[in-house]
């Protein structure tokens, strides 16, 4: 990379980045990740211009132990100078958990399959929305300023590896559901990597509709290729925000080889590309793989881009004299 | 795979999906496939489905030794019946040999890029243009019926890794004057994998206004994993043919880790979850990746969905009582 393309010079960005490595990728395989490697990954994702981490999940230590240091990840994350630190949590009481360590966003998942949500998180989709619910009146109790953001993530939209095709119509009044029960935000999420374009810019166009700017991120795993091609249908459906983790870690225990969400740098790499500021420094982004790599030993890393670099002649979104965008 | 979704039931394809694993794959790996591998290679393709495939290239062997048994495998793979057999020349004496062997059909890369065209074919593009006009003036001199199809594949259509950008208004004008010297279908080729989709669907859709039904296949490398996201953009643009190889093989000296072509069963499964019908058996395709591994061994395959398998529920597009599509 040489100096002229080495940052990008947008301090506006055209879509949101939100890297769940730290999160989704940590939870989805079998070792555990020491807490002082999370906070230096952390820190070096944040350095390179990702403004919201998941930086954990507040779950049961004995369901998920690679994510009993929660609190401690949240809390150091919540050091750094303009981060946006998001939480996962699947009840009211991780929820709080979550908001007592200092995350600014709760993501709760809530599954369109019941068959997954009963799997999950041992509660119906009925049960889970009504504990959305509960969420949301706790958050109302709080004082202004110092009420997490309530983001919903709707696990299997796009199908399920236990029950199968998911019913967009089930999707749709789910959000609905959701969107009028409290939820600040709803994020459509292909848990299993079912998704295919035609049906995530169908489906995520209804939500639109329906929910507006109350519409969160696109949430898409690679686990068939198809990763990034979602994640273009969803920004052409109108999503402005895209989930994703460096090097694509995690993946499924049932599926050899198959990774987990979409790559962070392919993505970052792909956006800027369509003439769509991110903010984030692709060279920093890739330096922050040999983190994971060393915490994580043998553990697969995805991507194409860390290897390839960057094309000949490239510029950053921000830096261009032309307008790009999607079409 | 359960017995009902095993096979596809479509005769008609909406896509047709061009194998160039045994040429393009080939041709970008150090090690050299035995012809009786090659063979069993080609023929497995055919027997799930795939419809064209190019089988060689007839450039020097002295320059490619991979490719010296190119006239062996056009002649073995034009006795499998209904198989498209395509080869790669570079000039009128390799469109001669390929034709002689037997080929239906011939891809000949001009390059847009000057710089890439010097050091691949040893011609500036205008004098490649003038090849191919020569080849095109040869072809009118042979029996009608038995006249191969001449596809011009312009090579670097979306950038360079040698000079960088490649000007838009450059390829149309060269896919107008290549159309007007006689090809009978013109390709559009990201061959350094440096494409994004908001660029394909964009000069596609330019050169598909100029050409109508001379468009011939979108050729996208997965460099930086963006590969299927162009194919997309690519349909959307008026594309019906994608050059893909199996397993992504291929790649590139100077980037180590960077695949070849999109990878054909990750884009069989995309577009027949699409709602796209392709005519490919997806099962047989993934058991092909065996004869690859077998007859090139340490050599990188590539792809997701070998490893993940097909979706529960999933149906081929052609078995499909709701119709999809590209919207």
């Amino acid at each position: 990379m040489n100096s002229a393309t080495a940052t990008p010079a947008a301090s506006r960005v055209d879509v949101l980045v939100r890297e769940v490595g730290p999160r989704d990728g940590l939870q989805s395989i079998k070792p555990t990740m020491p807490t002082g490697a999370k906070n230096r990954w952390i820190a070096a994702l944040a350095a390179s211009g990702l403004r919201t981490i998941e930086a954990g999940s507040f779950v049961s230590p004995k369901l998920l132990p690679q994510m009993a240091d929660a609190a401690d990840t949240v809390k150091q994350a919540r050091t750094i100078p303009g981060l946006t630190v998001a939480a996962l949590a699947p009840n009211l009481r991780g929820a709080q958990d979550a908001a007592a360590a200092g995350a600014h966003e709760l993501v709760i998942p809530v599954s369109a399959s019941n068959e997954h949500s009963l799997a999950n998180v041992r509660m119906t989709t009925e049960q889970a929305v009504a504990e959305v619910k509960k969420i949301c009146a706790w958050r109302d109790t709080l004082p202004a300023g110092s009420r997490p953001v309530v983001g919903i993530a709707i696990s299997t939209s796009f199908g399920c590896s236990l029950s199968g095709p998911v019913s967009e119509d089930r999707v749709v009044a789910l959000a609905v559901q959701l969107a009028a029960g409290g939820a600040d935000t709803v994020h459509l999420a292909d848990t299993v990597g079912y998704a295919n374009p035609v049906q995530v810019k169908r489906l995520t166009a209804r939500v639109k509709r329906e929910l507006g700017d109350k519409l969160g991120a696109g949430h898409f795993h690679n686990t068939r290729g198809q990763g990034l091609a979602n994640a273009v249908a969803a920004l052409e459906a109108g999503v402005t925000t895209l989930d994703s983790s460096l090097g694509g870690l995690g993946g499924c225990p049932y599926a050899p080889g198959a990774t987990g969400n979409i790559v962070t740098e392919d993505l970052v790499f792909l956006l800027e590309s369509m003439g769509l500021r991110t903010g984030i420094d692709l060279g920093k982004l890739v330096a922050a793989r040999a983190l994971v790599a060393e915490a994580l030993p043998g553990e697969p890393l995805y991507g194409h881009f860390a290897d390839a670099g960057l094309p000949k002649g490239f510029t950053y979104a921000g830096d261009r004299t032309r307008p790009g965008g999607i079409t």
